[in-house]
């Protein structure tokens, strides 16, 4: 159970009563002369800074050229940090192969869609699929474990630095070809068992042998989804099986180590439910106003957060990442300003203070602020640090001096998430809606995120469930929804569970290989609904498909046409009967319910989702609660967290009640936080 | 001529006054169980389909590997369809080279415009200048003509399938480098007299040898537009070439047999009036609500018809291919959401009916649709069939079903298209427009379809002429516009035939070659017409150039300064006299008139257009009829169709007079059609 | 001095009072058949033409094939403008390389950034960077220089044709690679001077010999902005040995040969001070209308002016060519339509006689209309010309033949530019704005362009001022904005001169190397102006950073957060004491004023722009004038120019007062100039 593991790993000093190791950043101790080590080193300790993560870029550093490896400044800075008890998080350098490297192996170069070589001069130039590659990474690592592998101050490993950065999850080299090829072969033996799953005999694309495939990229129109499917499953394993040799050699080193991976919001190439099974945690870099400026499409609302960030979006990471395997945290925190947004705001006033108690309130264990110091060169010299260049402190640093010495203040014991709703969250889904989205305007996140801003912004927290349901608890509410490809273990689940749970639209409408089941539904889920599926439809932006009589409700960019597959017996609500609750327009059924279920037949509109949403959580038992514009609420066992988002002060007075104030008061104004003792 | 042609065809059973074989079907009997198939082919017949399309796609079925074929699975599905008495059209699988041959031929393939090779994995992968692939293409097809070439189930031949799709008509290979030179030079002989035809003088472009020259593509701007020209024919040239093969071995075998290709809507990039003189007929895939969503670009006007389809789209591609060779059918016609638009929206109720009516009005031969049945993998799975993928009927196979039931009601015989008004087309203008559009937002069709559109909108039927004239006859009206390299043969025709004619904008401005005759206007209509032209000017879409005295009458996009080149003699309505009807704003003939003929001086919005078109209408004796929003009207020498794609109920009966009803009513409601004795 | 270069020029004969030699034209007799030439010539001489350039595209024609020479035909022209006594400059055909010879060394060739090769097909096919090339240029320039290099018609030498049109500059060709290593080694020497001033320890970025360097395109992100900056460097230095070439090759057959290149509008790639050092006079090529539909982003502004062009964009380029090295030319003029625009209009009325009039007052030598006659093929067969194809005259002729005769009415006598204001320009600050720019649509024209458009619309003349300062003069004010990178020449000038000093923002915050100096701002800076800077953040369209009490002040898309560095002594108005004259609505300081000098911590908006400049006009004893809208005047010292842009008559009684009048009258109207004796 996963939740066990969380409370091994916090019993194992990654997150305690003290909140002596809440805080932490990153480090370059390359980037700097010698002199300065020792003085950042204390001005780090001084600020409450405990963990500090190094080493992931220094593979020019760490070896000069093949076997020319010096390793000495490494021991000197880890030594420095053992002295001040830091604990040191090294990062493998591997996303940054150097350039002897390179030109002694070029096929190391991954390859894009368009089959350019991407090549060397900025990072992550390597492709999974390089065997040579994985054999390089393996001499570095084993040699850096052989040197610094048991130094008393690394107390984690993260491996490499966000895989799948700058999309380099698929890469189409020949290596991915041979690769891809392979793994084939082990997943379908024959041939004609893939000619079969894949449905080659559409478009005479039957193969004879596994050698005659090809990658799925540069065909005349698109290729078989199936096969962009397998490629996509094939890439995100090729990551994990890359990630699991670091893995292994560093818990062959030393069996208990700590292991993590930095991850990023709105990356989904690869399946992190998958390659958390090798972590020890996750963990995740957190860019507020840069993921507001890159992700929100929507004018006013981006313009309304420009300075604070979408208020759920953080939210949703730290949640969907707590979730992957039970313990979380924030390896990267935008300090202020940085460089690769669109446009690159600083944030208002104490917002990282904000920022960083949400991360606390959602469960990470330790917050690291990307970075010490700015460095005055390379691609990132706009991105700022705690300090400027020249040590001078940033606006940053003052917030963090300050957030720091009221983290101790604050009793942070049991900081257990309680989360009373599951959404299921699934990568391959995610795949699936991308290779074959039916409709330009149509993302399987965006999706997933209505449900779960709506559930925030009445203040009930979110676990995000995988998509066999294995982390399924006690959740009250369940939300099913967009889940193209549903695990035959989370239908069973889905039988079993008690509580009401949200299905649809497009659940379970694909098979294992990417095909359409009988109906266009699953058989499981057609008995367990009552209805089936016959055809669907995706709509313009200028279009929506209204309810009938439920004023402003429509679907929006997806409708099915469903009928109910057994007969309708209205007004006798046993636990059997399936009763159509709303309609569209057009006289099809709109949502469907029987017993605990209830299916949508279409991505809902805000009005039409908040209808839906209220009624279930009413037959939940569950509270939605009247929280003012911008104000959001994070729950744990001990204590209610408000943050304020908005523009304006409120006041909380209704919703606190007699709960008594841990942190800041009845007012919350603009980028505050008021914690209280559990409401 | 052409119409003789048409009766011929006729008669040989392609169109009887039975009705009993108007609709047909598209099935892949190997995507399906053998199991299956004798149970499909009754409920099509069940269903009233007599026709159906196989083959085209089954390659890798019918040649397993080179020489291994295997064609028993063919001959059963055929001897089931004869048993029925059931028509097949047996559709050449060459869209869809199968793997086998592409390992062993990569030079099949076709390249990218960026050099890129068009990689295997979806279809339409082979280049059409490979000479290599043409030696396959008769293999096979010799094969295959041995085998079943005369099985009595074969009624009809297609060629290939969708020529041109996915933008395939040009490839930059070295074997269209090699082909292209050759062309050159058999066109040009002598390397000087091609450098005189392009003016390479221009940047010292000029050629020694016919092997000096490229493609042009990969330029550093621009390539030489009379190179590009050449390409283009040259192109389309192999399109027909490649078609040619196919023709003559099918026509070896049996001289009579019938021949149609499958051309496509917005499909402008071969010369398709060229290619049909090897066909014995011309068919098309008409997608409506694809080509809405993909080629409206008014918001509003699409909203209005989004599940309905443009009104007269399908009406000017079913009028365009009808005049390519005086006959034409439907091949694939959309039953209900397909995959590929960028929405893909379902009909309105019975839509589909009020589209199989418009084809037959417009004189179709027959009406297939597409597909039988969904089949549950492949690109395609979302593109749905008369049946769903576990047999359960869709609502296209009851309106079907209805259709198909009332055709045989309706007395059909004499479909002959009553066409008033004739408007020349022509794919080298389209190529020309294409090649040096001079605005960015200019483009050929769009002018063309607003001339239609009018007439449409007025109940006036229009033939579409070829661009040297030749199939024209009575007509009481025709439009020449933009018709911007005119055949020498068609001025010939211009000065002879008797009925009014409107001419220009940008017509006769080029040579044959792509150069600008004097006075930017070939001599002849300069004669003709009695103008000069003196410039050109291209306008933003923020501005247009407004006619004097003639409220909100303008030019938009396309404007020419023009002088009269003879005397004007006002208040002389001599037939020499040259008349300067409308003026621009800056004091420029706007629309001059000389005898029968008017020259318009722009590309004249909805307000001048229509102001023309009411005058050239009364001259011509021809009568707008004042349809009403929505609906529209086709008569062939029998009958008048009214059909309806608006959304509310009309009343006709201002318009039918006391016309016998032969189907509908005198209130026409949405979706629905009326059938009258002609008016 | 740059003027005293100037001065030599004009008495040189480049410029002389009796205004016989003003006008000229582009002519390609290669293009006409023999038998036109002498009547050509005549019109052009009757027209008042009296420069006319030849040969710059004519290669093939002057060499057939290799060392195959044909001299004759050229030969001849020259003979026969020299009969009429008319100035030809000769263009060296360098721009188009043949196909023979293409094919004999394909390696000519440049590559874009995606690796693609450029192909021969229309112009500026070659890599500046081959070697191979520039022997050929070399052989072919020796051998014109030897047969027509004394010719006495040739007055005038203009190397190649608009270097770097179509992104020519950047090529990233093999031999570009070994020419930036070469260049790279040369500048530092050793390797690890490179790798301090790229920074290249971030990412691993560390090369340990020259030839491991790559050219810095398709990397996985973003290059390092030094190694970009340094390509950019080395590219821009690649032009100007390419120039250098054949400028020393004709000063070597002729050492007092005037030499030239025409420049064009928006070209920023290559560093135009640099080369000037090589040339006689900067040359421009002006198109208004087509700059205005390529370049104006504001839909109403861009409407206002459709076919007069950008008021001040012309004279933008007029000033800064003109202090390129202190004389220009026009070398091309628009006549009326062109062909390349994204919409292409014929201008209002006599506007081209306005634009002549524009480049005469802002100093240029002479102005060269592009072209003689239109021809009729080729890529550019829809850009009008003085006359038709068929030897019609077109509008422009006539407006031509009414300036040529006015023009010997005034006294042009003396024209000597009288600028008041100086701006800064800079391009390797162009080029780190570009690498660099921190927010999608900051871009450092734009920024300069606001200054001098403001300036300009009240009548202030300005000059632009060389990086290193070293043509400042008298001016009575800078503007130094978005100087990043400053020459330590130009901080000494700043220290030393007398006048106000209007800095920033985003000036002097970069070093050499593309590296943050310590407080993002230069320590020289820093004390001059008494500031620091900490932060900076860019913002999106939508927002602004308002100015407290100043209505509808604000930044706009950049702002720096500074801090006074030395103690502020208020209402002391000491020269050292450092004043915030001007706050954000969050308090930072947003105007800084120490001394003469200002700085300005944002792009400002257009009020707070005029805000600024007012205060430091009257700071400076500069009257702003009351121009009307869509007026503009320029002053030399002997002449005021009056030019009106706008749609309506203007009376500019209150302006001239007692001013004689030269030319036209007090009242302007649309597309007018009046010319009096200087106000």
């Amino acid at each position: 159970m996963e939740t066990t593991k969380n409370n091994d790993l916090k019993n194992n000093g990654l997150n305690n009563d003290l909140n002596n190791d809440l805080l932490g950043v990153c480090y370059y101790p390359e980037h700097w002369s010698v002199e300065k080590w020792l003085a950042d080193v204390k001005i780090m300790k001084d600020l409450g800074l405990e963990w500090v993560r190094i080493g992931e870029f220094a593979w020019s550093r760490l070896e000069r050229k093949r076997n020319d490896f010096n390793i000495k400044w490494l021991r000197e800075i880890l030594d420095l940090f053992h002295e001040k008890n830091m604990k040191v998080i090294f990062g493998t350098p591997t996303a940054t192969p150097p350039k002897w490297l390179i030109d002694q192996h070029p096929d190391i170069l991954s390859v894009d869609q368009w089959g350019q070589v991407r090549q060397f001069g900025s990072r992550r130039h390597y492709c999974f699929s390089s065997l040579r590659y994985r054999e390089e990474v393996k001499r570095l690592l084993s040699f850096l474990l052989k040197e610094i592998g048991s130094h008393p101050a690394i107390k984690m490993w993260q491996t490499d630095n966000e895989y799948g950065c700058h999309d380099t999850t698929l890469s189409y080299s020949s290596d991915a070809k041979k690769g891809f090829r392979k793994w084939l072969k082990e997943k379908y033996r024959e041939i004609h068992r893939l000619n079969e799953a894949w449905g080659n005999v559409f478009w005479s694309m039957e193969y004879h042998d596994f050698d005659e495939i090809e990658l799925p990229n540069l065909t005349v129109t698109e290729a078989n989804p199936a096969h962009q499917l397998d490629f996509q499953r094939f890439s995100s394993d090729q990551v994990i099986s890359f990630n699991k040799i670091q893995v292994d050699l560093i818990r062959e080193h030393q069996s208990e180590a700590k292991i993590t991976h930095n991850f990023m919001g709105f990356s989904f190439d690869f399946n992190h439910f998958k390659i958390c099974k090798d972590l020890s945690l996750a963990s995740w870099d957190s860019y507020p106003l840069g993921y507001l400026q890159n992700f929100v499409e929507d004018a006013k609302h981006k313009k309304k957060y420009l300075r604070k960030g979408e208020p759920d979006f953080q939210a949703f990471y730290h949640d969907l990442y707590r979730n992957l395997n039970g313990d979380f945290a924030i390896m990267e925190h935008q300090p202020g300003a940085v460089n690769w947004a669109k446009y690159n705001l600083s944030p208002t006033g104490k917002t990282l203070r904000l920022w960083v108690w949400e991360a606390l309130a959602h469960g990470a264990s330790f917050v690291n602020f990307f970075r010490f110091r700015q460095v005055p060169f390379g691609q990132e010299q706009m991105h700022e640090g705690l300090l400027f260049s020249n040590n001078e402190p940033n606006k940053s640093y003052h917030v963090v001096q300050e957030v720091a010495a009221e983290i101790k203040k604050v009793n942070l014991a049991k900081r257990e998430h309680l989360a009373e709703v599951g959404i299921v969250f699934d990568y391959e889904s995610h795949w699936i809606w991308k290779i074959q989205p039916q409709g330009e305007n149509l993302n399987y996140f965006d999706l997933l995120f209505s449900w779960y801003q709506a559930l925030r912004k009445k203040g009930i927290n979110v676990d995000f469930i995988h998509p066999d349901f294995s982390n399924y608890r006690d959740h009250k509410l369940l939300i099913v929804s967009g889940l193209t490809r549903i695990d035959p273990r989370g239908l069973e689940v889905l039988n079993e569970l008690a509580c009401p749970v949200i299905i649809g639209p497009r659940t379970g409408n694909k098979t294992e290989n990417f095909q359409i089941p009988p109906n266009l539904l699953l058989e499981e889920l057609q008995s367990l609904l009552g209805i089936r599926i016959q055809g669907v439809e995706t709509l313009p932006p200028e279009e929506e498909v209204s309810i009938l009589r439920e004023e402003n409700a429509a679907f929006t960019r997806w409708r099915e046409f469903i009928k109910v597959s057994e007969p309708e017996t209205p007004n006798v609500p046993e636990a059997s009967a399936v009763k159509i609750s709303l309609k569209t327009f057009d006289d099809y059924p709109a949502f469907v319910e029987k017993g605990r279920f209830g299916y949508l037949a279409g991505i809902p509109n805000a009005a039409l989702l908040e209808k839906i949403l209220l009624k279930y959580l009413e037959k939940s038992n569950l509270t939605p609660l009247p929280l003012p514009d911008g104000v959001r609420l994070v729950k744990d066992k001990e204590r209610s967290y408000f943050t304020n988002y908005g523009n304006k002060t409120q006041n909380l007075r209704h919703l606190l009640g007699s709960a008594k104030i841990l942190l800041g008061s009845e007012e919350v104004s603009e980028s505050e936080i008021t914690i209280v003792e559990t409401i």
